[in-house]
């Protein structure tokens, strides 16, 4: 190439990508010094692109590009990371692209990493599997790794996990000997807060091997082994009746084309008089996770809109009482487990590298921007068999402790 | 006919009859005094049947014709109409005939009551424009005539319509100052106390000539046609843009085929700040109202599954944030209204005939028993722009006053 068709290039890749993030006010940087500064405005951040190649990958997808450029540390990003992302999806909302190459990559990742049995064992493995003294390093001390609830937004991160866990149970007005079976339940933490603090007895499913060893081992060191079960099945072979159906974090990783199944599950396990919970991240409408975040973070998942999840409940005789959303939360949850992260981002890179790090850098942040500016939700629903006519009357129930602050301790005995 | 195919036939259209109804634990007494009783149970009332067409029609599909017949004084029902339905529904549950005449009613219905601009019309003024006076004998003394929020089953009907008004305005944390639009608003209530209680500005929507007057009235006769102006027109007419969009009870007769209209509208008449709120009686899975309650009480009328409702937002841009399903509290305001209107009987009967009483109190046992079953919800739903970054943290503002009583008077002075 001439100097002349290199710098021809060079801006027409660059106008390229502009154009795909929406013009959004970040200053972009190339190897050679070149630069592009967003016109009549401060640029929230710079973002450094390394070689030719990051930046033609970057124009012709950016969304299935980023990822792997920043992970290679072919990227680089100065600025506060979350609010960038943010800005640019915000920037970029509606732009989003659908060339034939990326529809590709979508299809593939989803017909190669459809939730079977097996799928799902595979899928699950790689995300939860990573180690649990990875988790420790940046998850709350009861290793929650699901949305928590603030009562205000200065909170603490265990204080609103304790809370979320509180919620949880409060929506389904758990009361001691209630029978509960929980599908996917990460580290053990809400059915161990279910058992020790509600008084209820839990069978908890998960196929996550590395945290149903954790979980087992806490159980048993908190003396909870009687009343709490962790079996490392899937969800569709629960059997028996229960009175809560519980589930945190794990319609996710259901997909799309598993929701009916779902439902008879559901059905099939809960008493007349039994309740049912389902806290998920959802979207506003149907859309896929980026095909970085399918490839690199969750294999399998799919985040439904509100109204695909409901597909859930309704040839299952299911009546739906009750949807909260949370996106604000999760936001503040991952601004959390960013800020934790980044602390212990030195022995992260010891124990897993710095491309590992730079990965989930990514996914954190944004992960964070999602939630902020509304491209990813947080939904809980609450529910009940239609024929349960026992259901509450009114939701006072959920905040008749919160006036007195987060007196748990205090309350929870006068339950048990 | 000899009388012995007589006995043949009855006892045979009986057992058509009795199969239809899930053999419902009621006594079945015909013309000449011929009964079917249940076995091993005791009835919880008596079902007389006058003439044979009666039976016949009723064998052939009792959902179609039971209203017609009872209507036209030819059934007549000893018990507590409401339980008893509400037995025969759950009996029945699932063993719903899709012969080929009442499925062709029902398209015939569909199609003759279109929604469409003047369809709407057409199918409001049929309901809403009986008459105040009528509806004026049974409805809490404001005229709201839909589902109330009793935060204690004990709740006078008065003291409920005005908690849900309360709850509906904490739900969007209706300001001083706020403008709101208001599609369906019934005989003003609602306008009037988002104004008065809350200051609010108000622009309320209704294509029933009759309630309009009246609430215009009313808006003169308290002051307040500086803040509150009742529009004659429908929802899809509402121009400019507000802080608010509200409608209560209007859903169910939007129609199914108009939801992406009002999303359309919803999406261009709110701020990006703004807030929305709809309440609607719906289901747990699609189904359509009976043909009888179409063509007699509610023309053109269809109650969503919360999945199909949810259409009206999935494609504009709008966010669910919180969804209460309400319906035992709709049990228990009809139950309300079914007293009143029974101890107006006679006056009803005067002004519009007897057969008009049997009629409505069809109507509103039928639609106590279907809120007590679960054959109806009533949903509310709380939603905003997916841009609004502003939306209550928590919703423990829905509930901060309701320990210290109803003492609304004493709260909504500090809010204006």
């Amino acid at each position: 190439m001439t100097a002349h068709v290199q710098v021809g290039s060079k801006k027409w890749l660059l106008s390229k990508l502009l154009a795909a993030i929406g013009y959004a006010p970040v200053r972009i940087v190339l190897w050679d010094g070149t630069q592009s500064v967003p016109p009549r405005i401060d640029p929230i951040g710079t973002v450094f692109i390394k070689d030719w190649r990051c930046l033609l990958r970057l124009a012709i997808d950016p969304e299935l590009y980023l990822g792997e450029e920043f992970s290679g540390g072919r990227i680089e990003i100065q600025g506060d990371l979350p609010e960038m992302l943010a800005a640019v999806s915000s920037a970029a909302c509606g732009r989003r692209r659908r060339a034939w190459f990326p529809r590709l990559v979508s299809h593939w990742l989803e017909w190669t990493q459809n939730n079977t049995l097996g799928g799902s064992r595979r899928n699950i493995h790689r995300h939860y599997d990573i180690g649990t003294d990875f988790y420790k390093l940046w998850l709350d001390s009861q290793l929650v790794y699901t949305c928590a609830y603030f009562t205000h937004p200065s909170e603490t991160l265990e204080g609103a996990q304790i809370a979320k866990m509180n919620h949880v149970c409060r929506k389904v007005q758990l009361q001691p000997g209630d029978t509960v079976v929980e599908a996917g339940c990460g580290w053990g933490a809400l059915a161990l807060h279910m058992a020790k603090c509600y008084g209820a007895r839990v069978k908890a499913f998960n196929i996550s091997h590395e945290q149903i060893v954790y979980a087992r081992e806490r159980a048993v060191r908190e003396g909870l082994s009687g009343q709490v079960e962790f079996v490392e099945d899937d969800y569709r072979n629960i059997t028996g009746k229960f009175d809560v159906f519980m589930s945190v974090g794990m319609l996710e990783h259901v997909g799309l084309g598993h929701y009916d199944e779902l439902g008879e599950i559901i059905q099939r396990c809960l008493k007349v008089t039994g309740r049912g919970f389902l806290h998920f991240i959802g979207r506003n409408r149907p859309m896929r996770f980026s095909p970085w975040i399918r490839r690199r973070i969750f294999p399998g998942a799919y985040p439904p809109s509100l109204r695909q999840s409901l597909e859930v409940f309704e040839a299952h005789d299911l009546s739906v009482l009750d949807v909260e959303n949370l996106r604000l939360h999760y936001a503040q949850t991952l601004k959390h487990w960013l800020d934790r992260f980044e602390r212990s981002s030195d022995k992260v890179a010891e124990m897993l590298g710095p491309s590992f790090v730079r990965t989930w850098r990514l996914y954190l942040a944004g992960s964070t921007a999602a939630f902020r500016v509304g491209t990813l939700q947080l939904f809980q629903i609450f529910f009940a068999p239609a024929a349960n006519h026992q259901v509450p009357w009114t939701r006072a129930h959920q905040y008749s402790d919160n006036r007195a602050g987060r007196q748990e301790q205090k309350w929870i005995p006068a339950m048990s």
